[in-house]
């Protein structure tokens, strides 16, 4: 023990005890002193944030295709001209997302950049959008990953909606041990998929220019029920907003510039461009050669796998390579979300618009609660879903385009507020430091035609997908932001009552009364009534009569064992216990003088086993939970070991 | 108030306060003083005590021919020989009840006649076996009374489960309002079903007498898989047991004697004859019209629908109304298992071999634990079985006959001790007067020779019957056996424990401890501390510090209102709460001196509404929980009210 400006310090030695199966599941506790972040190099920061990115060439062509099939396999064709369209709002993004990178050294997502410059509630839809798209990218990434391990062999087929389960308890675990998300275990796996992607994609370029390519061989069946439909604006519009689940996860690195190496800004930027490079050409050659070998969408086999059987001619060592790239992206792209909600739900707890749990860290110094929030919320999707990524997709992409508008209209704001400045001055906020900036309205404007392009998808994006399921996201977002303004307001109230401001010291008591609960006499009950005679002398025993032969019972032995406390027996003519109590004490409360300070003892009956909780009424639990809201009563409990 | 030998009796005059849709569903509450029982007549009696057993006809004539028909279409004529043999083994059955009426004028059931005549283990057993026939006599006559149902109506067949559920849930309502068993809501439907069955009984003869019967229009499809086996000895016997289904629910009668006018023993005997003669005519007039007619047992047709639209020619209004009274005396019949079960689980718990919780009356008097309870089980195994009785018929039976054995031989030696008496003597008993009768080794060897006989067909029902679900009671009847026996022991070891023989009066207290923890400087830590310096001048504050900033602030803020309280802060490493609280904790008890009491004091924050504690650390409640488990501990909670 150490004494240190009148208080002590008392040393906690112990390690804490952790059963073992925990140990082994998630690792040794870590302290608090261990913490520690090393700086990533950008070759690997590419891996790192990128995966989320591309991993959605493995699904976005796919999608565009399921929605252009309602029009006959005539109209697949229009894939190519959809993706391109994708790949140019893209590219606006990009830039859009560059200049954020910039101005937020420190790390600026959509939540951040809101905040700060656009106001609460724009910050708390940001908030509740990336959240929902968090959930909604394991779900997608996990079912998408399991479709290609399906593709390859079928016979899974049945169980996948455990196995994704499965794999993202696994994810879950990996990251309650708190897998750094620097290092080799990401990179090696994302450029392992890059390059065989690439080759896939080059090779396949080779073989369709020589003429040898061919079609897909044995295409699975073109589900449709019904007549085919026309090719109308409406139907590329649907297809569209399909095709731009390839731009969620572009924002990821905006999220990390604080774990790049020195100069954090320029690194961050130049991997941001990197990134988006690979993936628009990776998207653009797969929606080109799947269209030209005539790719059939469907369920039982993703459209990356017929390009693969039909560039390499089979399902050889190639295929195998290809299939087992894809699926381990997109199970790394599900790890990035498990790295972006916990640290976000944080973020908005700390602002006190979710639950303060969020805050804590586990064992492993990772924000444990917000890990298994999304690992159940993800899981009841895949469940409720059947881990079809078709049928997930219109859920997906409306909040990471509400987001992508919120971050740069922010951002647009802000360049109109450094306008506003002197030139050479400048300004510190909350997450970063606002300069004067000469060329500010060029920068606004580039910012401001983001937003607006990305609203716009947004809306085609609900309007078009509203009947497949985009219903649920626009019901669900605006719940959450008014659940995080509900209780934003609670907190607000609780700081405000329990402040110290205004605080009188206490008065002088002017009387204590002690009532002591008895159900029976015996040794729990003298126990408790010994104690309730240390606190005072104005002890009362209490009694509720529910049996009559009972009550004669307690009377007669409280002559031999009641050291003359007073006995009052509660009439109960329903059997009711808590009533006849209730109603006892608040006559007593009705009749309080001030400072009259009320006691209530309870004796409570500890078994040896949990088990035996069960033959016991849980009398003094149900006590403790109604008495509780009754203000100015003070509850004892006496535990009476057996 | 009023005064009386001490102590001081409050009246509770105001009601319960129950929801309202409480009150709505089973009504308002009533008085312990306003129990009482009404008389019976034998009319009256033969309805409510006779609705199971008359209920098993509507199912055992099928469930006999669904074994035969594994030997074909031809093999169906067994049914009538069968059944007469059944009822032979009820008429042996029926003399012995009779002989146990009059023996127990109070009530005689299997278990009240072990407990007092063979001991604890076999009345156990009773116990056990009976228990698990209440929960199958609910599952099976409210399944086969939804079979009936969807016989009629075809097109409520797939949801027969759902149906059955709801079922038993309107009957457990009913029960928890607390339905007098008398009375015409009984008697009318009983009697609607004897006299349509005993009709369509009647035209049925009459028409096979003139050769105008036929046989069924378009029967269901003999269900079958595999080759037909040849009709073996063992084929007959295990139809013989699913036969004996119609046996369950003789016992009723003599449970309730008690219920009967005076003379209550020669009514309520008078009573059984009558029930069993009506039972085992129909029972062998449903069998032999059934095999005349070329009944075909299947899950989607009831016998009893067949019989009836074959005898009355088409599904006009006299089918309908035996399918009505067929359904409603089987929904009756679930109806005395939920009498039953809640009384029977009051006696096991009043000898302490059943929660405590079982003894204690509801509102309206009922045993309402056992009650909910009985739906809740029976409803598990209408979902688990999906509603079919001929896969629950298995588990039927077994526990019938066990009680029918146990039963007749506890009589059996109740009678050898009657000879051991002196002519003209009698002996009290705990639940009967023992007399001296001449005639008690005539009476032994009846009561005898029935025990006998029911062990036979137990064991016999038990080996036919193991494989199609009969091995789950016999695991079942002896793991609830030895559930009930720990339960026992549990019991008595608390008595034990708390029992104040040898019980000293306290010594002085040494030193009182009081530790108040506190997780920041505000209102509700305030208030503990206030509270705390009540209790005496030893008081210590302790703050587990999780994170450095707020260490500072807690002592700063201490120095200005801690009120010169010693301030312990526990060092936590690995960021945990409850550790460091408990070595802290071990460490002053392993240090205690004796007669030293030490009191824990935790704030208790109380938000307004029961959702706001989600937002909340639940510490106090986590402390309590585990703090309970440390003996000579006392948990004081302070709430605090915002």
């Amino acid at each position: 023990m150490e004494k240190f400006n009148g208080s002590t310090i008392f040393e906690t030695t112990r390690q804490p005890e952790e059963k073992n199966w925990r140990r082994w599941l998630i690792g040794r506790p870590l302290r608090t002193a261990d913490e520690g972040e090393q700086a990533i190099s950008k070759k690997v920061g590419l891996a790192v944030f990128a995966s989320d990115a591309m991993s959605s060439t493995a699904y976005a062509t796919q999608e565009i295709m399921f929605i252009l099939a309602a029009a006959g396999s005539g109209a697949l064709g229009y894939v190519f001209p959809i993706s391109v369209a994708i790949v140019v709002l893209m590219a606006m993004v990009v830039i859009s997302y560059e200049q954020t990178i910039h101005a937020y050294p420190g790390g600026g997502g959509a939540y951040i950049v809101s905040r700060d410059n656009l106001g609460e509630l724009p910050a708390q839809t940001a908030g509740a959008a990336l959240l929902t798209d968090y959930i909604l990218t394991v779900a997608v990434s996990i079912s998408s990953g399991v479709a290609q391990i399906a593709s390859a062999f079928p016979v899974l087929f049945p169980y996948r909606v455990w196995i994704a389960v499965f794999l993202v308890v696994v994810i879950m675990l990996m990251n309650l041990r708190g897998v750094k998300e620097s290092g080799t275990a990401f990179a090696i796996p994302s450029y392992f998929f890059v390059i065989t992607m690439l080759i896939t994609v080059g090779v396949g370029f080779y073989r369709y220019f020589t003429g040898t390519l061919g079609l897909v061989v044995n295409p699975p069946e073109l589900m449709h029920e019904g007549a085919f439909v026309a090719v109308t604006p409406f139907l590329l519009l649907h297809a569209f907003s399909s095709g731009t689940a390839a731009m969620t996860g572009i924002e990821a690195v905006s999220n990390g510039v604080t774990a790049f190496k020195e100069p954090r800004s320029r690194n961050a930027g130049i991997t941001l461009l990197w990134m988006a490079a690979i993936l628009a050409s990776l998207f653009m050659s797969i929606s080109y050669l799947a269209s030209k070998i005539h790719a059939i969408p469907s369920e039982e086999e993703t459209v990356i796998s017929q390009l693969a059987r039909t560039v390499y001619g089979g399902q050889g060592i190639l295929y195998l390579a290809i299939i087992a790239g894809t699926t381990i992206i997109l199970i790394l792209a599900a790890n990035t979300a498990f790295a972006g909600f916990p640290r976000l739900g944080a973020l908005q707890a700390a602002d006190g618009y979710l639950p303060r749990q969020l805050t804590l860290r586990g064992s492993r110094l990772v924000f444990s609660w917000g890990i298994v929030s999304l690992a159940i919320l993800s899981s009841l999707l895949i469940i409720v879903f059947q881990a079809s990524v078709t049928r997930l997709i219109p859920l997906y992409a409306i909040g990471v385009f509400l987001s992508f508008t919120l971050s740069q209209a922010g951002m647009s704001r802000r360049w109109w507020k450094s306008g506003r400045l002197k030139p050479g001055s400048e300004v510190k906020e909350t997450g970063s430091i606002l300069r004067y900036d000469k060329a500010w309205w060029f920068k606004m404007i580039i910012n401001g035609v983001g937003a607006l392009c990305t609203f716009i998808v947004m809306i085609v994006f609900a309007v078009t997908k509203f009947e497949d399921g985009a219903w649920i996201v626009v019901l669900v977002i605006p719940t959450l932001v008014f659940l995080f303004f509900t209780i934003h307001h609670h907190y607000k109230q609780v700081a405000r009552r329990l402040s110290l401001d205004k605080y009188n010291e206490r008065a002088d008591i002017s009387r204590h009364r002690i009532i002591v609960l008895i159900g029976g006499v015996h040794r729990g009950s003298l126990a408790a009534l010994n104690y309730a005679r240390t606190l005072g002398t104005d002890v009362t025993a209490v009694h509720v009569g529910l049996d009559p032969s009972e009550v004669e019972k307690v009377r007669s032995k409280w002559e031999i064992y009641g050291e003359g406390t007073r006995l009052v027996i509660l009439d109960s003519p329903y059997r009711l216990l808590m009533e006849p109590i209730l109603q006892y004490i608040d006559k007593i409360l009705a009749n309080r003088k001030p400072n009259e300070l009320v006691t209530i003892v309870v004796p409570q009956f500890v078994p040896a086993h949990w088990w035996a909780n069960l033959l016991h009424n849980q009398t003094a639990l149900l006590l403790r939970f109604t008495l509780m809201y009754k203000p100015g009563l003070v509850i004892v409990e006496v535990p009476y070991q057996v």
